[in-house]
């Protein structure tokens, strides 16, 4: 396949269209906030308009496109391909998005969740390139993972496999969005990181961080100040040594070639990556991270909307399309 | 193939040769205690000895068998075709068995551990049958794990999926065998279970365990008696909420449509079952868990050779086969 397809993203607060080369250059983009209060129809509308305008700056026509590829900001039931809701939007539970938008588009629609497309989009443009194994973490406002087996994305029974941020990490710990305690989000992503770093502030402790607003801090502070700063390096570090805890648990069960952690806080490169990889190795079997690689993702915000695309590159049966 | 095929099996402790059938229907069997002085080369002997044995009673030629399915009681190279190591006996490190046994035989051998070739078994023969997406754990002296995704073996890496026995779940909790501390296997194993009885008795606590000869007692003792004895059962209940804490982490990962419980323990039956579904229950995304069964094995201690069976019969590029 040598034409160029359609991506589109569709995330908790952002909206995304990018026209992507088969060997994954975003040729253009184009990128605009969601409304809360949107219905799914109006970010559709919104995502066709996003979308003519980056056909119009790459100079392409709907006719000529293969294929879309669609990202979408929460679960997903693949074969039906429905979305099965959406933790930030109202609307989506059980829809058929995909047929909804292959209508409008008139062209056919490959459409996963987020966390499978980023991943999918590391394995074959990013970081994970040439590996049959993969493990890919997103670390943001939630944590979610997907899980390239063989070269193919694992989806599991219900379309649900890569949970791993409600995977048990601090028993009787801290309360979890999802009901339970001492999940892996509850612990280790963003919201989590900047809680800590408030109720240290709180206590008083000594930081760099005290001359930030402290309602207003969030974990992208922390990480920016992990290098200078011993309280944010403590924190991103704890952050680490508990997403190496469910990564060991995941590494000793599926024994993949690498682990590619992207979202937001792998921005934080080093201060999290460290600890992490210490983590894993202190708790994983031995043989299985010996050849182990533990790296930030190559593709920063675009992960998803470059898997967007690589999920339409790769569309037919048995591969990352409708089976 | 409708004919039937020659499986063996390399325990830690015992030998086993069986003939099975295409429908896994075992037409003869002999089985014998291995010795622990014995080299790979006196064991080879034996196996084929025992392989004597059932091939006449099962009225079969040697030239009449389409293959050799071979289960082995520790790690191994599966493309390699090597046993890495074997915790109970000596001289195993990197031997070319599968190589060897298929030089003797003359005839294809196809070689796994001994948790793939039980999950393969209760998979193609037992209580996983039909079902495309299958953990399968073995406790027993050791607690392994072997996973089919889309009904083929997923080995990973390095041939080393499935070792969930090591996963962390009690921080800071008993030592394991493997060095590092509060393994599943170091709290859930016939040995910590064995220990946790032995621990209780001696600090007086009431128990009809308490008239046992107490420095031989044995999980399985405990096992038996859970049905009428409290502390029999609290020690069950609390192995398998132990359980549960890694295949939870497990089933967050992957979303199984099934797990299936193998090995001397999960003769205990609901004592420790009920327990570990409610841990799993407890611990795991709700929708991963809804349609989730959690069961016995059915082929009891036949089922790594069932499964060596199944890696005959199933051998082939891409089966389960040399690949």
């Amino acid at each position: 396949m040598s034409a160029p397809v359609l991506a589109l993203d569709i995330g908790g607060t952002k909206l995304a269209a990018g026209i992507v080369s088969p060997a994954g250059d975003l040729l253009a983009s184009r990128v605009d906030d969601t409304h809360p209060a949107w219905s799914p129809a109006e970010v559709i509308e919104q995502l066709f308009e996003l979308s003519e305008a980056a056909l119009a700056e790459a100079a392409q026509e709907w006719r000529d496109l293969p294929a879309v590829g669609l990202s979408f900001g929460g679960p997903v039931d693949f074969p039906a391909r429905r979305t099965l809701t959406c933790h930030h939007l109202h609307g989506w539970e059980g829809l058929p998005l995909a047929e909804l938008v292959e209508e409008r588009a008139g062209l056919p629609v490959v459409m996963d969740n987020d966390a499978n497309a980023a991943a999918l989009g590391e394995t074959v443009f990013g970081a994970a390139r040439g590996f049959d194994h993969v493990l890919y973490l997103t670390v943001s406002t939630g944590i979610g993972a997907g899980l390239l087996l063989n070269g193919h994305l694992h989806r599991g029974a219900n379309s649900l496999a890569g949970e791993l941020g409600h995977t048990l990490v601090v028993p009787d710990g801290p309360a979890c969005t999802c009901g339970r305690n001492g999940c892996l989000e509850a612990v280790a992503s963003g919201p989590a990181i900047a809680r800590q770093a408030k109720a240290a502030l709180d206590q008083g402790e000594a930081s760099l961080l005290q001359s930030l607003p402290r309602d207003q801090l969030t974990a992208k502070q922390v990480a920016e100040n992990a290098h200078a700063d011993p309280l944010s390096a403590r924190i991103m570090a704890r952050a680490g040594e508990y997403l190496g805890v469910a990564i060991a648990a995941a590494v000793n069960l599926v024994n993949p070639d690498i682990v590619v952690i992207g979202g937001g806080l792998s921005q934080a490169g080093e201060s999290l990556l460290q600890p992490l990889r210490d983590s894993v190795a202190r708790r994983a079997v031995p043989e299985s991270v010996r050849d182990l690689r533990i790296v930030a993702g190559a593709l920063g915000a675009d992960s998803a909307l470059l898997g967007a695309a690589a999920l339409a590159l790769r569309r037919g049966p048995g591969r990352e399309g409708t089976t």
